[in-house]
């Protein structure tokens, strides 16, 4: 199986090309896929695959013993790296599998300004991600952190294991052929993101337990979902798994109030039990259970933080919704649940945006940010309806369903 | 002991400086190393400690399963950024580990291709290393394939377990106070080191079986050994072991013939046997029993391939080579005998070398390439002489040993 997620990794999610260099970051313990990913990469002609591995207990280590003046400091020449890589056509295969809570305990002050640091030099890189101008994807690997905390009550061992069975099918990758399988989930997305380009609707309307929420859509938005081609013509798979389709907001004309149907995990921390209001399509009001002083530093981060960059919508009837597993992990369960996401928007969800800046672009609605963070909003009790530019209002889901064809 | 090796690493290796950066290198296997030296690191006020793991694994599959066309491709971006770290200021760490023949079967024309693309996207950043410009060092860590070649008949666990005792010994970590002790190692070497650069020899002579070798000295050459003060002023220990003292030899002037005395490991490969001659300054015949062709390759590298960038002196009593243990490593190996690297010379063994360029260094006889290849020449039957300019010749080793006091 292991195997076979290195193979839909490198032929579905990245479609790698001959002569392609390709960078890969994963945390240490996930070395077994890494190598899968390799192999299948190398076969597929890859000029030469770089792997950066990250280390909880390094990452740990820093808030243990470091110096408190020294968390503004972020690897900068290693960012500059990064970005020419890709700059020269370099694909990405990100893996995931951290702990979802491994700072947990730590001064939120230094996480917020390590976080801060870190994203002010990986934005040129993460630029060109978000603009989607080279092919990139995403996967996950078990890891016992990860596990412990998404089964908490089984050993260590059963935790990881059930957690890969999870990873596996949850990726859809336990079938007969998953590459084709792959293809014909892929033909289901772009099916529903062709008929809400069509529509082009000015806004999307959230109802639900604790949510009245109006997500007005920036001028000339654009739906996507599934495969997708990247700025370098290759078509792939930037998530997987991925059962959503998504799109930008108007960054000035979301409004109404909305609340979490999932905890976020963010910066390494929990946040539960989110209440906010929109004005203008800024957050003017928020609440969080747990975690809210994290929320507000997110939300301090910069003007963008507090405006929306993405909003996606996923039926509840979705194979990791239906699984039950509350995965604690963004890649996993924003394919749960229509969700929205603060900060920087995709630029790949703009129409004609090619060589438009950031300033053209904001006019238009695409907000700006160093974040983005995805944020679980709907569940089986969500309806959602598209408001056409005329006053129309057309049912998109009702209990968390799709009730368009 | 591991956390031992990893305080005397950042303590006596790198004498890291509050605020200064760390970037590591290091096999996959030795995290458990690398998480003691991060800790080290952190509480002496480093401001961010980078690891980059390399994997034997996926270094193998690149030769199994890659393009034949791919092998001139070199990570440039990477090496820029890595540049740019060590220019503003970060301090290195290599941790040494690998399979010493992990690609023994492979073609030595893509294992030289390969190495030469590296070779050549790495200079700048080797540049700043052999410049000396940064503090750095290198530390092992035992791993089961490199424990496998050095102790073939043990069970694996017992030869990881055999190789990190050698190591902890021979990095003189076993005393009572490690930090104490190095620097009364370092106080002997400096001794020596000053001894020769007082006596400002023209030239060495080694004898012993098959080998009557005169390495010219570099004009303004300068003997080094020991802990030095790097360019950004940072008093560090290169290497942990270390048990030489070093010089420049002046590329023109070598005459002679000279067999190894240890095999030699490059490019993951055996090479054993050699014996070469020189001719004013260049190989012109050589032979190795084995990994002939490997050696061909490595000398057609480029014009400074084929001659000399150091020449250092090791007595045959250092505990590395009285241990017995032939690590097939040239960070211990070289320190268990004398010997002379092929490639780029130091600009810290030339004096008053500050703001000179290549071309002014090669005039005085500094050696110029992308390579440096130590290779063992001394053992217990070998004598040194050094020669004056006023063609006096005095005795510095004989079988193996210093006869200097």
């Amino acid at each position: 199986m292991l195997d076979r997620l290195g193979e839909v990794a490198v032929r579905t999610g990245l479609n790698i090309k001959p002569g392609q260099q390709l960078i890969i970051t994963a945390p240490l313990e996930s070395a077994s896929l890494v190598r899968r990913i390799t192999e299948h990469a190398y076969k597929a002609g890859s000029s030469l695959v770089t792997t950066f591995y990250s280390d909880d207990e390094a990452t740990l280590a820093r808030y243990r013993y470091g110096h408190d003046e020294t968390f503004d400091t972020a690897a900068g020449w290693l960012a500059h790296g990064m970005t020419e890589g890709f700059r020269e056509g370099a694909a990405r295969l990100a893996i995931t599998g951290s702990d979802p809570v491994l700072l947990a305990d730590q001064d939120p002050s230094r996480i917020s300004r390590a976080a801060r640091a870190a994203s002010v030099v990986n934005r040129p890189a993460m630029k060109i991600i978000t603009s989607f101008d080279v092919n990139w994807t995403i996967v996950a690997a078990s890891t016992v952190a990860w596990a412990r905390q998404v089964f908490p009550f089984l050993q260590d061992d059963e935790a990881v294991s059930e957690l890969w069975q999870a990873i596996f099918k949850a990726s859809r990758i336990t079938g007969g052929d998953p590459v084709a399988e792959w293809a014909a989930h892929n033909t289901q997305l772009h099916k529903r993101a062709a008929f809400l380009n069509d529509a082009r609707y000015e806004a999307l309307h959230f109802t639900g337990p604790g949510t009245d929420l109006t997500v007005g859509l920036a001028d000339g938005h654009h739906w996507a979902g599934g495969a997708e081609k990247a700025g370098n013509g290759v078509i792939c798979n930037p998530n997987l798994p991925t059962e959503e389709v998504f799109t930008t907001p108007h960054r000035l004309k979301v409004e109404g109030h909305v609340v979490s149907s999932k905890p976020l995990f963010n910066q390494s921390s929990l946040i539960d039990g989110i209440s906010v209001r929109f004005e203008g399509g800024k957050i003017t009001e928020m609440h969080a259970v747990k975690g809210q002083d994290v929320l507000a530093r997110i939300l301090d981060t910069d003007e963008g933080a507090r405006r929306l960059g993405e909003v996606a919508l996923v039926p509840h009837s979705s194979p990791i919704s239906q699984s039950g597993v509350l995965f604690k992990n963004t890649l996993f369960d924003e394919n749960a649940a229509s969700h929205i996401a603060l900060g920087q928007a995709y630029s790949k969800c703009m129409r004609d945006a090619e060589g438009l800046d950031d300033t053209a672009l904001a006019a238009r609605g695409a907000n700006n940010s160093i974040l983005h963070i995805d944020w679980m909003i709907g569940s089986g009790e969500t309806d959602v309806d598209g408001l056409t530019s005329d006053g129309q209002r057309v049912k998109l889901m009702r209990k968390g369903e799709w009730v368009i064809s």
